[in-house]
């Protein structure tokens, strides 16, 4: 293969015929093309975007590049969430066991968490006991048995996503909706999808700040998607504020075993709900939308889902008596409160910085290499639109040390804006795209 | 040094201060930045251009890369020229001892081939003896002594544009007028040179076929140049057309000496004399450019070039006996003539075609690795403009063997076109652009 030939077409906007991708691709993976040549590659692709033809071809050979589940087997719709990712996104640990058990197969394959935003298996690390490291053949087993679990990339999973998302992050190719699509695609077919609904995270919080963006990214994760054969529609979804109260890991698996006994914040329980509802119409377990949004509250209102999410985490080797006894996920009891400096409305929160104070307190990692204390994070107490006193609790911080507190307080300070005029409460769909 | 946000800076658009640039190089030198991303920052320039501070910021962390030439104790102005390649040029083989017998001091660091055109280390390859892997101390003796040399790049010579070069070769980043830059002048600097006379080729046998892509590329030399204390001038000359006849490396040194005896082809002759002008004015050593001219003329006509071209080739170890004997210039037995099909004028000539004919004689590199085999080439007699009667000669190739031959004199025969209607000769000196 003519390597410098096929980036200088790339370059120059000629179209990629699909079996010279596989073997680009096919190459890297078996270290016969060098990462200088793939990384120009991917920044030509970040300039001159890729032909529908192209991305279906990238994510194919992408997918081709490992294993695949194989779920045949295993009756039933498999229908599966991805979320671009948000500050206080904990909508997966609900998800999946509610979808469950309305008769929907979940094959999650989740990641760590990214720059300012949280991650399924961090969260799911504060459950004492939980193993996300799981062979195919155990998880294939249990998705018979459960139908639902959370485990994490195999080293035989997709190895070209795992090769490319590794220069990608140190080359600046990152945010280029073909590549994105290539990696979010490939490990959801692989993982043995039909059904997709994307959960793009749109404002403050998101990595997608405006909805142009994260239209265009719908539409070619739409269309790469049905080229792979799966039904995929995607939901825009509010990130201009954190989703739900909790940021942090613990203090959000204890958010979401209240979100599936019927209670949590509103917003949560209501962007779940429709991700829940949209992903059972779409896997034609309910006739519509309506109908899936009364069986979603009938399953959580019965303790249906409840004992579905028991049944999982003990399947994974997780206690599950945190349903019972919340204390049983270690939450640090160090805290420390953000008090409204004025009288007023909240005008806007900058999500973003939210997840990096998180980040801060050791709930992420500023570093790849960086330990998280799934104890830490933090409560935010109010949205954009509620009314606030001086002196008013915004947020509690739970910190394990004093180490960055100062500096964690004051972003979290500084990222809820108070103003003084009336502000309406966000919407919470932005919008609904389907092929 | 934060290197992926580097790049993204880059990639966005955002001027990279000269500092940063230079730990970005240093740091690719030094081996602690890989070339993947390396790679990735050039394709991003390959889109967003420099700004004239980055660009000449790069080409000077380039040019301190490694060791410089001081050139101070040697009286008269270092003058140089460089060619950005063609057909058949073998410029500067005439114009180092002519404008070296006129009072400059040339010390040029030349290359291989490269692509279609020619490499003058590779024709001075032809010439039994001759060496051109010198070290700076005896290059620098030899300066001070006959003027001017012609040697390769040594080990320790702008280490950085050596790295660079090599992996834009790969990775499709050759193309693009800052990196052109940085790669010529920072080497044309650190080799001593105080005044450079650009020679950009424009046509069918140049790298830069239009106009505005030459004159944006003389601009930024000019430009970057200038910053790095250099005096520039730019010429775009003629490259629709083989430079003078001889193409290949033996046929080209042959037609150098015809060029000094006061022979040789009227085009090659007028160019290289345009050129030599263009330096002895820019480095004061003539006031204009009609005695520059006039004194060129008669350093050939007394034999003081051809002389100085005789110190020039035993200096470095070269028979200079070709002088006298053209038959030491080994140049294959076996010849094939091309004719013409019809009777008619040349209208126009595939430049790039001649060349490539050439390299699949041996004359210069299908790959890298490949040797190149200085006896071969060929003699094109005609210019667009000529008229041709049907079966007249319109180049003689020379060959090793068969190989490869029938593909050769094919190519020849179709670059060379024939027209009905009468065709102008084209001109050679087309522009030329100073500060």
């Amino acid at each position: 293969m003519n390597t410098p030939e096929l980036i200088r077409r790339k370059r120059d906007g000629i179209e990629i015929p699909a079996p010279e991708l596989k073997e680009f691709i096919d190459g890297y993976v078996a270290g016969k093309i060098p990462d200088y040549q793939v990384s120009a590659f991917l920044m030509a692709v970040f300039f001159k975007g890729m032909t529908p033809k192209e991305a279906a071809a990238l994510t194919r050979s992408m997918l081709e590049s490992g294993e695949q589940f194989d779920l045949s087997g295993i009756e039933g719709p498999k229908v599966d969430k991805h979320s671009t990712g948000g500050v206080g996104d904990k909508v997966s640990l609900v998800l999946a066991p509610l979808v469950a058990a309305a008769g929907g197969i979940v094959p999650m394959v989740s990641g760590r968490g990214l720059g300012h935003s949280g991650g399924t298996l961090d969260k799911l690390d504060s459950i004492p006991g939980y193993k996300w490291k799981l062979e195919e053949k155990k998880f294939r087993k249990q998705l018979a048995k459960v139908g639902c679990g959370i485990i994490g990339q195999t080293e035989k999973f997709v190895p070209a996503d795992r090769k490319l998302y590794a220069l990608r992050d140190v080359t600046a190719t990152v945010e280029c909706v073909p590549l994105i699509c290539g990696s979010i695609l490939s490990k959801k077919r692989a993982a043995g999808t039909e059904y997709l609904v994307m959960d793009v995270k749109c404002g403050s919080g998101a990595f997608m700040e405006n909805l142009d963006r994260a239209r265009e990214l719908s539409r070619g994760l739409i269309s790469i998607g049905t080229a792979l054969g799966m039904k995929v529609t995607a939901m825009l979804t509010q990130m201009s504020q954190p989703l739900g109260v909790a940021v942090g890991n613990a203090l959000e698996v204890r958010e979401s075993v209240e979100l599936l006994k019927g209670g949590g914040p509103d917003d949560a329980r209501e962007i779940t709900l429709q991700l829940c509802a949209e992903m059972l119409v779409l896997a034609k377990i309910s006739p519509n939308h309506k109908k899936a949004y009364a069986t979603l509250e009938s399953l959580i209102a019965s303790g249906a889902a409840l004992e579905k999410f028991k049944e999982w985490i003990e399947a994974q080797g997780g206690n599950a008596r945190i349903i019972d006894k919340p204390e049983l996920l270690e939450v640090s009891r160090q805290t420390s409160i953000v008090a409204a400096g004025k009288k007023g409305v909240v005008a806007s929160i900058q999500t973003r910085d939210i997840g990096v104070a998180g980040n801060l307190l050791g709930a992420g990692r500023m570093q790849a290499s960086d330990e998280v204390d799934t104890t830490v994070g933090m409560d935010v107490h109010v949205k954009p639109g509620d009314k606030v006193e001086k002196g008013q609790p915004l947020a509690t911080i739970y910190h394990r040390n004093e180490k960055n507190l100062a500096q964690a307080r004051a972003m979290v300070q500084a990222a809820i804006v108070i103003g003084s005029k009336p502000v309406k409460h966000l919407p919470l769909i932005l919008e609904e795209i389907r092929k």
